[in-house]
């Protein structure tokens, strides 16, 4: 499959417009959109503009209601509890980290948890608003039923991402990862370069362990039974409870605090039923932030200049990916898959804009690829 | 390896009588004792009376200071810092885990960031202290070095548990695991009964993947090197940059955010400088405690009612088997190893205590180990 390179205010365009064409305010549409690029540019492509078409898709059928208006069911000093009323995703989460913010401005942390929203992006979007602002930032969300309990063999779970990002200096740590042991976006890929996945990734619909990821995915989407293991595979042996625990750590946060849906009841009667957990904390309530700032920033430092293993050029801290990728992708352009341009090309013409004018020059390929596993 | 099953009663007894011979008066000395015992009726044998050895050499070389008294440092509503002054560790836990439910009846919330203690024992003790008075916990405490980032070859990062503990029913969601693919206690099992590790678990001190525990164990006990991967295992592919992140949230809220040692400095000069960290959450600050009580305990039920992968009899819930544990230890009496009867024998040579008054009958045995990598 082909990619295209693309400015990132090309595509800020589109996205603006498709989302203006629903209704939503320069603001809002503002808002989801930067949501998205920012995944793009972080270089996590599965949630940036490949999923607009499932938000087009989404708004189309009314699985996102875009004139719900998240309510504040319930408040503390250091909490509140939301109802995202069936919104946009991503306008659920701004209000929800940003009450968490307010929370941890006046009350040194605030804790926000929320039931019945939708796919909000990537969870360390909403982190990250609060890193901004100097404060450690932590954002879960449940998906779709994906991921299987230790020894089951229905999906319960979602994949379940836990994001956390801290002040740190020469840039943030920030870590966002789903408990499960690999994402759908991975077995997506795996999917078309066929693949053979790896041994305890995925079990297929009668419990049976399988490395076929079409299975999977196909499962998945039509809720066939089976579905991805959690982080650690398929066995108490190389630790799959420990991925299950945190994936479990991530519902509790989002749908059972809140009173919301768990993972293994989303997506019922076409609404979405997606939960979320945010939390903000203002480092001043351990003393120095200056100084905290200045010691993590050292003991990252300390990590990636630290011996290498054996064939290995590098090691990573948590955050240092994206900050590159960021970098990088400002400079050459977003990559859009052939097969995303095609949806692009099907919400412009059912949102009546020109193509054309966005991506001016890109002819449309056949890219022989089946169909996504939405 | 042959086991010698004894009553609580009797282990408790010994306990006491170790503690309060090194001088710990009859309520810390209890407050200890039940921190061990725990474990063991937990079915976690590897942080039992097994460990009270280790306890017994720290004491004796004064890594750990019988009179030291933990100190407060800072403090806001949700939120206080502790110096551990290298006290022993489960009374510098039960000062913090204390202190953060403390604020949790004021604020509805507390977090306790920890330095320069010692080893605490099971960090899901701590947080069962909150869990038991109706509110969630969470505790997480930095080790010595033993678990190495994704890519390097120097464990920059201990086991790293978090645990976190919520009321259900019939018992309540209890989750305790370390952040690495497999712990050291497991690799000392593999160890004993001679059995290759698992690909993917282990480096040795080049920086090589390795499958022989004892060249593992052997240089984390001598810093020779290597150590094990976190959970995920060797590469990015596999999810192994995951379970370094969890190391690095346990790593944040012990050793960072205290201005603590981070775990790739511990045990330097004959310190133990072991960092924790401990949060009490009333769950009434999200609304109705007794309807998520509900809503959890209904969620965990689902997930054990669920569908069972191929040739699976069961799917657990976190916590379940260590409340199966309890009842059937407590019955049965607690599994104590020759090896760790031997060092029983050892701390009562050492302080004077009758071996035979507390393990009469019991005859020591060559048990033909060569010694525990402490």
């Amino acid at each position: 499959m082909g990619y295209q390179f693309w400015k990132t205010e090309t595509l800020e365009t589109f996205c603006l417009d498709v989302f203006e064409k629903f209704g939503f305010s320069g603001e809002d549409a503002a808002f989801i959109t930067d949501v998205l690029l920012k995944s793009d540019l972080y270089g996590i492509e599965s949630h940036g503009v490949q999923r607009l078409y499932r938000y087009y898709k989404g708004l189309l059928s009314g699985m996102i209601r875009k004139d719900a208006v998240p309510e504040i069911l319930f408040e503390t000093p250091v909490s509140a509890v939301i109802d995202g009323n069936d919104a946009m995703g991503q306008l659920v989460g701004r209000l929800a980290m940003n009450k968490a913010i307010e929370k941890a401005q006046t009350s040194g942390i605030g804790i926000v948890t929320v039931r019945n929203s939708n796919h909000y992006g990537i969870a360390g979007y909403y982190a990250k608003m609060a890193c901004e602002k100097g404060f450690i930032g932590l954002s879960c969300t449940n998906t779709n039923p994906i991921t299987v309990p230790t020894y089951g063999r229905t999906a319960m779970l979602g994949t379940n991402p836990i994001a956390i990002a801290v002040p740190a200096d020469p840039f943030d740590f920030y870590f966002d990862a789903g408990t499960s042991v690999v994402t759908r976006g991975k077995l997506e890929v795996y999917n078309k370069e066929g693949k053979p996945l790896h041994e305890g990734w995925a079990l297929d619909g009668d419990g049976i362990p399988t490395v076929d990821a079409s299975v999977v995915l196909g499962n998945i989407a039509h809720h066939g039974g089976g579905g991805i293991m959690p982080l650690g595979g398929a066995s108490e042996e190389t630790g799959g409870h420990k991925g299950y625990g945190y994936a479990m750590l991530c519902e509790l946060f989002s749908s059972i605090f809140s009173l919301g849906t768990p993972s293994s009841r989303t997506g019922r009667d076409g609404r979405a039923l997606i939960c979320h957990g945010f939390a903000a904390i203002d480092p001043a309530i351990f003393g120095d932030a200056v100084a905290i700032r200045e010691h993590l920033s050292d003991y990252l430092e300390d990590i990636r200049r630290s011996p290498k293993a054996a064939g290995a050029e590098r090691i990573y801290t948590h955050g240092e990916k994206e900050y590159e990728a960021e970098k990088r992708i400002l400079r050459e352009g977003i990559p859009v898959n052939d097969n995303t341009m095609a949806e692009f090309k099907e919400v412009c013409d059912g949102l009546s804009l020109d193509f054309g004018r966005y991506f001016s020059g890109y002819e449309l390929r056949d890219t022989g690829f089946g169909g996504n596993f939405y």
